[in-house]
């Protein structure tokens, strides 16, 4: 494989919630995705899911609580977890979750 | 969880080559790691591994080229690959791979 730039792989879309895989360790994908406003609420029951900010800052709703994230800074919400991301301003960040993995969780689409 | 702010959790620590785990992402680790200097050549046979620099520049030397990473790029060795990161500054390094994985890969201790 080649070496990705994140800053490059960013400016190659501007759809905001539509996470761009850019590379694939074992049965893992790495995605990038340009978040504003809030997303769905959801639940990955099978998988963890990992956010690193790597520009602005976003918020992760989980019911009891909200975890705010800035840049160079991570957090994994444990499979089963109901969340829903939200940042008041475009964020980019970076996605770590098996493939095939909905960005819905187990929420139906449509 | 707690989430993980990276510059916080690079302060805590001194060594280098020596990854620390700051998260778990199903049975995936998140390790941070100091490097300068060049490490032994290794192989991880049963899986790939994740590199991403956060800060200053790493080399991962392949046996028929080397691919200079900067911050913000990152890298993915394919499992059965033999490789040698390399630093000539301290450089700031995340790591990505399954729990359990050896930093010298099949290469003997000692």
């Amino acid at each position: 494989m080649n070496k990705v730039n994140l800053d490059a792989a960013f400016a190659t879309f501007t759809e905001r919630w539509s996470p761009h895989t850019v590379a694939a360790l074992n049965d893992y994908e790495v995605k990038l995705a340009k978040v504003c406003g809030g997303f769905v609420w959801h639940t990955h029951e099978q998988t963890d899911e990992l956010f690193l900010v790597l520009h602005g800052e976003l918020t992760i709703r989980l019911r009891d609580r909200e975890v705010l994230l800035r840049a160079g800074e991570l957090f994994i919400v444990p499979s089963g977890v109901e969340h829903q991301p939200f940042a008041a301003q475009e964020a980019h960040i970076l996605l770590l979750e098996p493939t095939g993995t909905l960005n819905t969780g187990d929420r139906p689409a449509g």
